[in-house]
């Protein structure tokens, strides 16, 4: 974590104010016109505000690598992917929308077929069960009780749920159920260390009461659970930069991902304008503002290109309303590119566009994929943008004398 | 030190040579009417070698990070200004032409003003005395003998001064003794390790004589030391890169600071025209020479934009001149940039041109900022230089069969 207590080292305090606005899955490939979703999409506010910035491609986490939501985020925010990582419970628990306390323990739930002779998987996904499936067998799991632990089970979608565990004395280092293929037993949870013995004892019980539950249903009759894990404790951004910073999203995974480095999310209804309208309730209490578009992500994920384009022309419309609160600092980017052409996740750069003083303008004039190869900033990777966000707000000390 | 480590292993000899022509604070930021420095100042000869060099970008320490002229320069010399740390006490040292005898300990002084009262302090500064007050008392304190200690102490510039211990068993791991706020008694200098008691002892007895001297003094009543450390014993240029090296410089920060990486220093005068004639005289004696040109630097540190051109141009001047010697390698840029507009260092890129057989030539005609951001070395590390300058010079072998 050497940026992080470099930043923290040198960080000094501005009330320059800096707003990330994160288009989720940004990035695109040529469509069928030819075209990727940046190019199509009419954005005039973005190629105005092009011509009067720095542009350039930033790689969320490693070349040739497809991040989930949060190391793209992680990576925005100036924490490196690899060296901070998210456990998949923990995840699962935010894209819901719950909180977790310190110390809880977070595990991902997949329902699963087992034979039931001779208690092999047959089906790691239970034939994909639906949602409403999911919430009715969670219910049953509901009801089962440990002693000293506060157990909570959510559904999530399809097969997926989420467990938590509260309580005393739980600790990380607990291996998955999930053998990863079919024709074998599921797993016990094994502890990594001897002080997780305590919580892997919990997590079995709970698991031999819940395929009691599950005996007789079909095809959902036993599950398994994956990724178990505390929240990280990463370090806050006031702690990290100095900043009073705020989160202005939508969807829960975004708010959830923001909380764990101690951003404030703000409530921001569930469309852009209500987005807007919180920036601009919120303009006067805070430094950093993280701003997510979630449905560039959507539209990419379903293959759809027009709607793709579509949300980032209802985001360049908005524009003009982020300018005239006149931010010090305007970054314009994606947590990953979505194409799609790809239906998913990929891992093509992202165009990067940065609004700010002190900076060197470069030839650029339209902000897309293409255009964006000839950049000032170059080829930069997410974990340079916030050190840059903060050296434009005059944030940073000399480094050594 | 991966890299040094590599570039011990790999390097062979060679006969070829290789200048390295620094302007220190070279890069800009446009300026009144719209052009950087370098956009704006003559350079005929940096032009007509660009149209035959590769050029890029190169960040001195990371990006949004503005270095000093130590870690600034340990860059350009290959060392990773992360991993090698020259201590406070040791530049302010090397910045005054002091030699420091491996095993001396170094510490930069503040003179301060205490309450005579309650000891705390009042000024961390004491009011900014001038530099002829500074030696005066640095006069007053020189008295001071410590057994088994030899303790040179010398006016920096204002309230600055250095203190050097030299003797047997003096150990680094020491603090600080500036609570660096104002109304708290100066601390003592605590050892980190047990090794360096003695040398914490020393100094509090130091501190406690150098007291007694200032308590009737106004304002600079008492005194801090900060930065206590030892030269950092970096390999040298000829163990990492069996370079047989000059250092051509005007001032004694960038003298010391080239020592400190074995090189020898040349008595260059006072001007760019003295040092000419020092590159001419030790031509066949060297692989290596560090041609620095300080007042770049000074001019950008003074706002004054126009001076800053000015150094520029008196440099492109005799770039003819060093062509003239056939360098097989010949590289420009700078150690940061300095901003006339933002007068101070920075943490912009750094054009930088690569002059030297087997290069890919660019489409670049122009030596400066935003020309740069096409070039054929496209974004670069300072680190990255002297393994360039090495390879096309011949001099490292195939890493792996």
């Amino acid at each position: 974590m050497k940026q992080l207590d470099l930043m923290k080292e040198l960080h000094v305090s501005s009330d320059k104010k800096i707003v990330m606005l994160i288009l989720d899955g940004l990035g695109g490939l040529p469509g069928p016109g030819g075209k990727t979703e940046l190019q199509a999409a009419r954005t005039p506010n973005m190629d105005k505000l092009c011509r009067d910035s720095i542009v350039g491609l930033s790689t969320a986490v490693a070349p040739g690598i497809t991040p989930g939501s949060g190391p793209g985020h992680l990576g925005l925010f100036g924490y490196d992917p690899f060296e901070c990582q998210i456990g998949r419970g923990v995840l699962e628990a935010l894209g819901i929308g719950l909180d977790l306390k310190p110390g809880s323990l977070a595990a991902r739930g997949n329902f699963c077929t087992i034979d039931p002779e001779t208690g092999v998987i047959t089906d790691r996904r239970a034939g994909r069960i639906p949602t409403e499936k999911c919430a009715e067998l969670v219910e049953k799991l509901a009801v089962i009780t440990l002693e000293g632990v506060k157990i909570t089970i959510r559904p999530v979608k399809d097969y997926r749920f989420v467990l938590i565990f509260e309580g005393k004395g739980l600790e990380e280092g607990l291996t998955e159920t999930d053998p990863l293929r079919t024709g074998e037993k599921p797993l016990p949870v094994e502890p990594l260390n001897p002080a997780a013995k305590k919580s892997a004892d919990l997590f079995n019980a709970w698991i031999a009461k819940a395929f009691q539950l599950l005996r007789n249903e079909r095809p959902a009759n036993a599950c398994t659970l994956r990724g178990i894990a505390k929240d990280p404790g990463l370090p806050s951004y006031e702690e990290v930069y100095g900043l009073k910073s705020c989160a202005i999203a939508t969807y829960p995974m975004y708010k959830g991902l923001s909380r764990l480095v101690g951003m404030d999310v703000l409530d921001a209804g569930d469309t852009i304008a209500t987005e807007i309208a919180t920036l601009k309730a919120g303009w006067n209490r805070y430094d950093f503002f993280f701003f997510h578009v979630k449905k560039t992500d959507s539209a990419g994920e379903d293959g759809n290109f027009d709607a793709k384009v579509k949300v980032i022309e209802e985001t360049d419309a908005v524009i003009p309303e982020i300018m005239a609160l006149k931010p010090d600092v305007l970054i314009i980017t994606g947590d990953h590119s979505t194409p799609a052409t790809l239906k998913g996740h990929s891992w093509h750069e992202l165009p990067i566009l940065l609004h700010a003083p002190d900076i060197r303008i470069d030839q650029v004039s339209s902000f897309d994929e293409i255009a964006c190869m000839q950049g000032g900033l170059g080829h930069i990777r997410h974990v340079d943008i916030m050190p840059l966000a903060m050296a434009h707000t005059d944030r940073l000390n000399k480094y050594g004398a």
